[in-house]
This record gives C-alpha cells, structure tokens and sequence, in this order.
C-alpha cells in the first residue's frame, strides 16, 4: 500500500518531518511518499495562504506519476480536502479530521492547540463543517509560528503544554489534538507532561488512511464528491507554479 | 465609489450579464467594474472548481490596478471570500451571503434554488459557516447547469419555477434567493410566476456594498482576516494563470 | 423615497437624536421621518416595556398619514418587528437584526453592547429568533440605563469602550455592534478607540431599507407575514393611548 | 389557591370552556378564576393579534383586584408571557410551554396540531425560545380558524384527528399537543382516535401551576424578569382598553 | 393514588430521605413508597455505577407486587428511565428531568450544582438527550461525594451555596436545581442564602408524577417505548441480585 | 495484539459471525475473540434490553480472564460504552461510532439501515451523544427483526436495499452504515447494488482499534471515564448472571 502525505506548505524539513512521523506508525508493507507542493506559502497560517494550498495540494498530488491508495492532507484546519475527493478515486484524509476523530474515541471532550490565534478560527470553522466539533472543548492558540516550531522546539513545548493544561483545567478538554502538521514528534511528550491522551494529526491520518484502504472503501461519487465533469478549465493543470 | 464584480468563471458573457444587472441597480455615481478571472473553468460547479476560483478570484483582484472601494465575489456556494479579506482593505461582499442576508429581512424562510444537484451541499456549507442557515428552509436544485441557463433561458425558467414553487408549498419558504451568478435578471419574472420576493444575489450585493462603503465601513483586521504575515510565497502573485 | 424612523420609547429627544443619525447616513432624496411613539415607557429596559412599545410602535405608524417606503424600528432587542410586517406593505427593518446583519460582513464574529443587564437576555434571545445568533461572541451590558446614555455620555462613553474591549479580548469578537438606539452618533469614537468596525443599528438600518426599496422588495405576505384577517378587533387601532 | 386562566381572545365563550377544562382537573381547594381581555383580537392568529394580546392580557391581570397565587396564560404560540413574570410575583404559565413540556415526560417526540397554517411559525418560534423545541417533531395546521372551532366541532374533530395521525406516521411524533386554547375538551376523543397520548395545554397548565405553588416556587426576579424599574409610563395601566 | 419513589443506590438512608421529601409535597390522598435497588453501588458517581443502578431500578419496581399509579426515579444524571417506560405502563419520571422542567418555568436559564465533578457530564448528556439542555447555564460540581452529603452535612451546604453563587454571577443561573437525589431538604436554605429559586428533584417530580395521573395520561406506546417484544431473555427478571 | 469483540446478545451464532467478519479484516497478528454474554436477552432491539446488554457486555469482559488489548461492543445504537471505559485501561470501540466515523470520511452524509423502527430513537440518540449526528442524513428502519436476518437473510438484503436506496434518494445519503451487528457480511452485496460505500460497523472497529493501539492511545482517565471510586457494590461482579 502506498499512502501519499501531502505537506501544505512548501517548507521540505517540515515534509520530512511529517513522512517520519508517517512512517513511524505505518503497517509493515505500507510505503509513506511525502509531498511538497510546488508553489504557495512556506507556512499556512490564514485563509489566503489556506486557500493556496488547497490548490497547490491538488496540484502536486495530480502530478504524481505514480499509483497509490490514499492521500492524507497534513494541514491542520485547511482548505481543500473536498476538491480531492472529487479528482481521485482513492480515500481522502485530512489530519483535522483525523485527530478529531480519534480523540473522540478517547474521551469526553478534546481540545486543538494550534499555533497562532489568527488560525483558530479556520480551524474551529473546518471542523464544524465536518461536524466534528460539537465535542471541541476549545481551540487555542500556543501563539508560535509554524515555521519557530521548528526553530525553538523547547519554546513551542512549554507554550503548547500550557495551553494544554488550560484546555484542560478550564475547557474541560479530557484530550489533547496537536493542531499543525509541524508539530509532528511532540505527542510523547505532551502526554507525558499532561497526563492525557496527545492525538497528532499526521499519525491518526496514517491509521485511518490504511483502515479505509483495507476495509475497500473509498470515496462516494455519488454527489458532493462526483469527478468534475468535463469542461474548459484554463491554467490547470500543469500550467501554472511548476 | 467603484465596486470590482468578479465573476467566479471564466464565461465572458456571464462576467457581462452579471455587472449589467449590477449596473441597473448601482446608485448614480457608482461605477461598477466587471472582471473575469484571467484562470479556472468556465463555469464553477464543485469544489474543485471552487477551489480553484477562490484563487482565481483573488489574482484578479491583486491584477486591477486602479482604486476600488469594494468586491462583489459573484458566484454563489463559492470559496474564497475570507482570503480576498484578508488581502484587501475594502470590503467583500459574497453573492451566497448577500442574498441569504437580504432573503432574511423578507420573509421567515427562504429557499435557494440553484444549478445543479451536486452543487447543493456546498451552498448549504457556505450558508452554515456564514451563519445564515437557520432560517433556510432548502437548497433545491434545478438541474441545469450554470452554461445551460444562458443556451436554454425558456426551459431554465421553468426548471427554476418548478422548483421555487414546491420550495414554498412543501419547504414552506417565503422567499426565493435565485442560486448562481448566472441567473441575474431573472427574478422578476420568477416573482411574478411565484407571489413571492425573489432575491438575486448580484443586486442585493450592490446594495449592501454600497451601504458599507457609505456607512465607512470594511473588514475587521483584528483576527480572522488580518492581512497575511510577510512570508515568502511560490508562485503567487502573477507567477501563474496570466 | 420616505423613511419611518419609530423610536420605541416616548422621550423626544431620543427620536431627534435618531432621526438626525439616520439623516446623516441617507441617500440624497431619501426623507427620513422621526416618530415617537404615543404611549409606552420613556425608555424601553425589559419585556413589560418592550411588549408595550410593540404595540405604541405600530399605533404610531398607522396614525402616520402620509404615504412611506420603509420602516425602521429603532429599539435594539424589542419586540414587534413581525406585527408591523403583518400591518404593512413596504419593508420593516428592525436595527437589532440590522445591524448584526451588517456585522456578519465585517467579521468572523460580533459583540453587542448594551444598557443594562436585564436587557441582555432579551437582546439575545431576539438574534437567536432572527437566525442571526451564530456568529455573536456576546452581548454585554454596560450597565448605564437608555436615560443615562444622554445624561452622562462621557461615562456612557467609557462604559460601552470598556465593554467592547472585553467583548474583542475574551470572548473574540471581531466587530461591536451598539446595542441600543439611543448610542446613536458613538460609533466613530468606539472604532476609533478599540480599533474595530463599529456598527451603529440606526445608520446600518437606513442603507439596508434604502437598499430593499431599491431592489423593489418588500415583506412576503405568503404565510407569516399575510395580512391580519378581518376580524372584530376591541381597542385598536386609536381606540387607546391618543 | 386562586388560580387565574386569561384568555388571549375578547371571546367570551371561548374563556368559559377554558376555564370550565381548567376546573375539571384542578385540585380540591383549588379556585380557577376565568379572565377575559378588555380589548384585543375575538380570535388571536397571527403576530399583530398576538402582540395586541401580550399587552391585553397584562392589563386583564393588572386589573384584577383581589389576590391570586398563579397565572395561566391561556394562548397557544402566543407573545407576552415574560412580561407577565416581571409585572407579577407569583407563578405565570403559558400553555404552549405546559403541553410541550408535559408532552417530553410521556414520549420520544411530540407533535403540535394547531389552527391555520400562518400561527405554525409563531408557535414555533415560542418553543424554539422557551428551548422546548428539540423533541418537537412537527407542528402542523389543521386549517380551522380558532372561531371554527366552536361553529364545526365535528368538522374541527376530523381535521385535527388527520393532522395528528400524519404527525405520528410522518414525521413520527408519539404525542399530541392540542395547539390551541380553543381546543380544550377534544384530548379524550383524539386520544381515543390516535392511540397515544393527546395533551391539551389548559389542563396541564392547571397540574404545573398547582405543583409550583405547592413547591412554593415563583418566578426568579434576579435578572431577566426583575420587576420593571421605575419610570415614567404613559398609556398604562388603565389608560386603555377600558 | 400510589408513586414510587425508587433510589438508585442501595443506601437505605438516602432512600429514607428522599421518600420523606416526597412525602412533604405529595397532596392528601397520595401514598409515596421508598425503594431501595436489591444491588448496586451505595452511591452512583459514574458510568458504570449508573448502568448498575438502572438495571437495578427496574428490577426492584418489577419486584414490587402491588398495583402503583406513578414512578419516580430518584437518581440524578442517571441512566435507566427509557427501560423502566417500556416495562410499565404508568408514567415514568426522573428528577433531572422534573427538576429542569420545573426549572424552565421559573427563570431564563437555570444550572445545576451536583456532587463530584466526574458526574457532571453523565447529567449534561442526560439533559441533552432529553431536549432541556438549551436554558441550562452550566452544570457545577460541589465537589462533595454523595454520600458525604450525609456525612457532613454544614461543609454540603456551603460548598453548594457556593456554585450555586457561582452559577449566578459567572454563568446567568436565575434557577438552582440541586443535582443529586441526597440533596433533599437542602433546597430551603439554599434558596434562602441565594435569592433565587431553588427546584429539589425529588419534591418537583411528585408534583410532575401526581400532575400526569390526575390528567390520566402515561407513557406512548407506539414507538420509542412499546412494549418489549416477546423472546428469550436469560437471566431476568429475579435471576440475579436476589 | 488481542481484542475482544463483545456481542450484546447471547445469541452465539451471531458472535460467531461477527467475529469471523472480524478476522477478515484483521491485520497480521491481531487475534480476535468473541466473546458472548452470559445473561440479557438474544437480541436487543431496546431500551430494556439495550440496558441489560450495557450491564451484561461490562460482566462479560469483566470474566475474561487473560491479557487484551481493546474491546469492541458489537450492538449498534446500544448502552454501555462509558461504563466499560471506565472499567478498563485499553480502548473501548462501540461499532455504532465506529461506523458513523468511517462513513464521514466517505461522504458529505451517511444514513443507516437498522433493524426494527423502534430502535431507531435509539441509534439516533447514541449518534447524538457521540457528537457524530451532525451529517447522519438518515437512520431508517428495514423492518427485519435480528433475529430474521439470520433466518431469511434473502428478505433482508432486499429489505435493507430498498431503505438504502430510499436514503440516497430521498434524504441525500452519500454512504450507508449497516446498522445491526448481526447484518456482518452483507456490505460487499449492498454496496454492489446501490452504488455507494457501505460501512459495516464490525469490520470499521476493527481498523479503529487496531489503529489506537498501534498510536499507544487509550481511553483519558482524568474525567468522565476516570476508574469507579472504591465503594460497596452489592451484586457485582461475578454475583449475577453466571
């Protein structure tokens, strides 16, 4: 089986660290390709940025010359997952929604800790459309960057592990969802340091993707997620960005 | 005050009728400016579609070079309002959001009636995200697509009608917002066939940007919509498309 | 084009101060008419009052003698907006709604403040009815009663600023909406002083019923909103109060 | 215990099979006083009628002279309620809420049949306030007007009994709420003639309003119906109707 | 007429108290009998407790041989009474659920202050499910256990009255209903110390019980709560526990 | 890696055969075990039952005496699932979540086919508690008992293609969960006649389970599913049933 992992932004350390974390967890026998988009933003934190990844996401997959049996999407309340449902016929998973998913196997409520406030929102509004949030405790926001996650790790874990404990002494959270691909390797940690349970997105996506491929089930395309039909389409693909 | 209409598709003629319609109810002294983005499909009837006008859409925008003081995003169920906030300083007004706002202050529900089937979901979650699904008694497809309105008006019409009709006696709608773009400068006569306030999301846009531009005001740049953080961007702007 | 402007409570002043604030904000040939109410409390603080002020605010437009396009009812979180719709032809726009209405364009979510806490319920409980609620972060009192709004503005002044930075710190609001008609003319000096768009529901009320005019759209009269039907009724209208 | 039962219309017989229900299932010791409006609607169907009744009834009560332990507002959907609990200190009841409320303690979902198609959204919006909506299944019309109800009660019979029957198969209702005021004495037969439960709003109004008095529970006066404060009103009491 | 009041716990105390509180409000002519579950916990502060404690309320009113009008179920939070609905056929109440309703009809928005926090969301998701969650300002635990309730009775109250002030000023409470059966009798002076009225599950649901006899009215069986269909079911009734 | 697979009726071919749908999905050195109730009825189609499984599931894992490493409670739409987290420290998987969750990553909505009409509510209201109703397009009854689908499983394909069918059409189903533990093996033959993914919720859990151990994740202690406080428990474990 061969799972494709789709960074959203197009900073490759972080590609690699995600496919790590992908490949930590994966069965035996399931191949990890990470992916770096061609063009957008060198780290997601807003709609603009989102809204070029959902493209540059699709693009990269649609260039990838190879067979493969699912996509999972490591951007953490972004945009697009619904336009690749509709261009492959392979399952769809979007770390969002896988973490939120899997937390909720495992308690009451969770909570999300994400990097900058300006991207709860898009965050809350992603699960909410994926009618995940109604057991989200909270959204919060460590207030580091994507990109100083990677660059002052020991900053980054203080900060999301005392959001953590505000998620759960305030929010009533019972889990705790890492809430950017980036922070990919810090579940342990977090778990240890909270007393939790630590969901990362990358890894729950890597379980569920496998699941679906082995349960022989992929994507309906019997509506919302139909293969586009066939029209004009100037500028793609492969027209622009690469 | 100039107000940028821009079309979700890349149809000239669509981009035309909709800032005719405009125009017809623009105020003396607004000019309405329509712009076709220089990308993306020629009609827009899913989500990968979607996606892709989001950016479309944007690029366009950032391209006109003049002074404007507001954007009219016309496609309806369409992404990418929230990125053309956060880039502007002026305010966006979505047609989907217009028409559902304005719908409101007529009547206790209203219905949507628009193209295709496969589009009803996405329009249902642009409405639930806005938060102006509440009081939306249904999204009924007419089952024509958005190029076929402008080849077969008659039978669109009656597709339309058809619809609106079993929207109010079944749905118990009170007002019928017509669903696309490309459906402006149809509501008179659906009004007339249905007794009931037709609203189409192209004039009631007007409107409202006229009214916010009067009132002073535009987007909050305080959270959701700041303007991006300074970061280094692939392909964006004017690396692709045109 | 003739504007009803109905204050919901008696003092006079209050209706100038109204009527003046919509002036300010209306099209050029758009006439707006002041009307104080001839019975009812001489400030509306709760549900006795705001149940009595329905009933005042339409005996007062049905004593107006001349013809109009449009009624505004200039009271935040009263009763009787659906009443006046039955009674009337044109639209009726209520600045409760108007205004949250007008805030949902401007960010991803509001906060009203108001007069005194007793009326918050009340306040809320209407958006929630309007399908308008989603979206709001809060609403707060400022505790000064509608009286002392006139009285002491300075101290008005503070109260609200105070409130609306709590409304953008703790609760997230991106937009303040002011939740009484007599904070009419605040607004400049609030946005100035929290630096976020400020909606007044007086001047957002006027563009929004401008705008229905122009549309040619009035209130459907299908269902909820038909024309009482004839019946005996015992004190109404000018049997009371005038 | 002196219980008042206010009847919504200015018709006369209407509040004496009212209050002759109301007596039926009171307890012994327990005195139903029927009250009449001095003004208002001879049958209340829609939102000007309900307005012009929220302030009727307060009046009525108001009015009355001697001392009471509860109120029973005796409309179905009908307006004014809060207003009562701020004028009184003793327990007000709304036989919308009553049956609705008994209705969750004897099935899964209930139902409401009611009078004309327009008073469906009033009654409605009253349950989705009173947050008793949830379990609502339907509320569907029978198409008589509350004055029919007296005139044809066979032909009153036979819609309610359809309308009911196709709540409980339709839309899977395992209650019946009789949805008017005016239908007091028909729960036996529909009962008889459904097989589930039928609740009329009059009669379990009297088992609520006992209970709270005998619980020595009355309305909380701590916030949203604190006692109306002090000022200046004019056109009330007494001023009107009467 | 004759109601059971069943405990869920097997502590003989607590049944003694709660029959006696029932006993204090139920009217002359009305026999109230304590039961006490032949198994289970001694208190019920969770999951499993709670599935115990439903299993074994229905097992000791199926023991029970004589004829009986009414059934209360005296457990806060606790699972069970849809099992008991299909087994009987008089009605069935449980004091979460009478103490909410009751609660509705006294104030806006009421909390509930119960026993140990790990309970707290059993009682939220019981009032959820059961469609009075929305007027539910929060659920507070004390922080007591059930049974020190009994033990330290001075140090329950004030650990009560305090969330309950809580409930008030921080969370809009205008109503108090007391979350555990054992709280019986505490609701006097906890109003007295709040100010605000104060609902006792147990007292409320007698009046609830005696109001729905006296209507004649009792469980649906069409659907939800039929009957449980005739088969093979090993190990019940009298096979364990007794 | 161990996992026990609970039928929550003690009809043995049914454990039989779900635990051999089981195996079918299972990975590589994952062993399942059915395990069978030593009490409760020999289908549960509920609340009596449902209740009684809830008890019987908790005994029944409780006496098994060797290591594992996740439990599956087979019953769909059943009680019991919080009572086994508390009781245990390794992941509790309810197929009824199991499916909900999987299908969301299908479709836009899911339906489910189940047995009788009565359990219906009960579906419902699990998927309501588990936060996973929001994008349920349906839960539809086939009318076929648990036991008849193993009697006439040729009947009760049909029948759960016809509401199958019904739910795409009708209400929009893009996926559709087999809603019964005993309708195993029959999602090949379903999703072949009707087009769309068809989630069985044994073979779902099987992947979920697996998935959670092989991420090191269990069920949070901290709350709600924290370990029962010691206390005397009259009657458990191992005192009835077996």
């Amino acid at each position: 089986m061969r799972i494709l992992v789709v960074n959203v932004n197009t900073t490759e350390s972080i590609t690699e660290a995600i496919a790590k974390q992908a490949r930590a967890v994966a069965s035996p026998g399931t191949e990890i390709v990470g992916l770096t988009p061609f063009f957008g933003a060198e780290s997601v934190e807003g709609n603009f940025e989102s809204y070029l990844a959902a493209i540059a996401v699709m693009d990269r997959v649609m260039a990838y010359d190879q067979p493969f049996d699912a996509v999972i999407q490591a951007g953490y309340g972004e945009h697009g997952r619904e336009g690749l449902q509709e261009l492959l016929n392979v399952p769809v998973v979007d770390i969002t929604e896988a973490a939120a998913s899997t937390a909720m196997f495992l308690g009451h409520a969770y909570s999300v800790v994400t990097t900058l406030d300006r991207t709860v929102p898009l965050i809350e509004d992603r699960l909410k459309l994926a009618g995940l949030y109604q057991r989200c405790a909270s959204v919060r926001a460590s207030g580091m960057a994507v990109l100083e996650l990677e660059e002052d790790p020991l900053r980054a874990m203080e900060a999301i592990v005392r959001q953590a404990e505000l998620a759960i002494s305030e929010d009533k959270a019972e889990v705790i969802c890492l809430g950017c691909g980036g922070m990919a390797g810090l579940d342990e940690q977090i778990r240890y340091r909270t007393g939790v349970p630590v969901v990362d997105g990358v890894t729950s996506a890597v379980t569920i993707a496998e699941g679906l491929v082995r349960l022989g089930l992929s994507t309906s395309k019997i509506r919302t997620y139909a293969t586009p039909r066939p029209k004009k389409v100037i500028g793609w693909p492969g027209k622009f960005g690469h």
